[in-house]
């Protein structure tokens, strides 16, 4: 194990106890797994990156939104064009906790606005994004709003011989925009809710339909085991979307957003993981204790 | 380059053309590739092991399925299991011609037998199968019927940074199984038509509907993009349902049976993938001629 690993990552329990896993599962007897077996799975928004005031995906999203209302101003009428004019906050809780009509109108809209695009097209989009958009609290890029302990736990356990998967319940081909430049994963190592393509004509073409479930809950296992035949070894999540893929797991940690200093401080949409973290032994990392830098 | 590359591929036109590609898109240049982009994906049956007299997994499904019709007969008197009984090679036929009547009567009993079924007993059941079951006429077991220049050919590209994936209409599950000991590549390189899971109490459960469409035809390109967020830039295939696939990539082989003495001489299935090949300039490799070893 490399003399730096997890340098952004403060002395203490959290540290020792990541170390520890890696070391028992990649030093021969009892507790050995063999490298086929090693399959690492992380959430996205709020564990890899900042997730307030609201998922980066979001930002992106509302921003073409609010292009398509100007383009055709009936759209205002419904949702969830209207919350997004209106600023409407309990919108997003209904996104954060799930509630089925929330999801059906965003689901619909995703349909209505990138139905028959083509991948080169939406990654143009994100691209053009990625470039511009900053968050509005730390007025710095998304990109530059990764966690750098993360990005440090992703490479201790891929010098372990794990492969890193990202599984988030945003969108996967979103996601695959920017993996391989900010992750240093392959975009087949991205999960996430996506839609139906069809190849017609020679090109993939995007549908207007989720094809099967949404990432999020039972649905990350769900999709994991689609992706890769298996379960994951280490996982890592924020929130209580992510409580099955940290259940499935055989070592998880949980990110514990306590830090209004230098991120935010807020346990909304992770109150119930936080109490299955305590129940289950999952490592519960502080961002103000465990980590000596954050970006 | 290793000097033993294709060592089971005989000297002439074939080889040459396909080392020349491999030299000249890992060669600094107007046509280099990056290593993100090498995907290189390959149809499974009748193309890296024998398909005839039928794809192997039929073997296996229509063994479990004949245990099945003794513990209830009265399953004797519908399809699949009817045409079973009868040895009707018209359903086979129905099979390779992908007959919606077929393949509805094929997916409701894949539902039907394994719903419910966790992958640690399927994975068990298709070991059974594996360890026992062999070719009629050739007398092997199916795990050695996978073509040596083929597997030399995965090796090839490996070593030159490409990421293998398998293709195939076949059940991803039933090839996941296999896939890491046979073709050197993890689980999660295998695509194949699949059922839904749920994650229950804990447990990855199947369901008894496909994922997404078949993949076959246009759902192997749809299949590849959904998995890797790419399509191939070398693919490998021999038949109908390979057409679209082998057409979404840069550079494509397409396996010609022509040798009855050491395996098979059939065009059955393949007729059109064949004028596709003289149309689009895919290599067209020959058992007898390109292969001096074939198992």
């Amino acid at each position: 194990m490399a003399e730096a690993a997890l340098a952004s990552w403060s002395e203490g329990r959290t540290k020792e106890t990541i170390l520890a896993f890696v070391d028992q599962v990649t030093t021969k007897g009892s507790t050995f797994v063999p490298v086929a077996d090693r399959i690492a799975t992380f959430d996205n928004d709020g564990t890899l990156w900042v997730e307030q005031p609201m998922p980066p995906q979001f930002d992106f999203v509302f921003g073409h939104w609010a292009e398509e209302i100007k383009q055709d101003p009936s759209l205002a009428e419904k949702q969830p064009y209207k919350a997004l004019i209106e600023k409407d906050p309990s919108f997003l809780q209904g996104v954060a906790t799930q509630e089925p009509g929330t999801i059906k109108a965003l689901l619909e809209a995703f349909g209505r606005s990138w139905k028959g695009s083509t991948p080169e097209e939406f990654e143009s989009q994100v691209r053009g994004w990625l470039a511009t958009a900053k968050q509005p609290k730390l007025g710095m890029r998304y990109a530059e709003l990764v966690y750098k302990p993360m990005i440090e736990l992703l490479d201790l356990l891929r010098a372990n011989e794990f492969r890193i998967f990202v599984c988030s319940g945003g969108g996967r081909d979103f996601m695959r925009v920017f993996a391989e430049e900010t992750w240093g994963i392959y975009k087949e190592n991205v999960i996430g809710t996506a839609a139906e393509y069809s190849f017609i004509d020679g090109k993939i073409v995007r549908g207007e339909h989720p094809l099967g479930t949404l990432d999020v809950g039972p649905g990350k296992p769900e999709h994991i085991f689609a992706q890769t035949g298996r379960l994951p070894l280490f996982a890592g999540g924020n929130a209580d979307v992510d409580i099955e893929m940290l259940s499935a797991a055989k070592f998880s940690v949980i990110v514990n957003h306590d830090d209004a200093e230098r991120e935010f401080a807020y346990t909304s949409g992770a109150d119930a993981s936080f109490e299955k973290a305590a129940e289950l032994g999952w490592t519960v990392v502080s961002m103000k204790d465990d980590w000596n830098t954050v970006f």
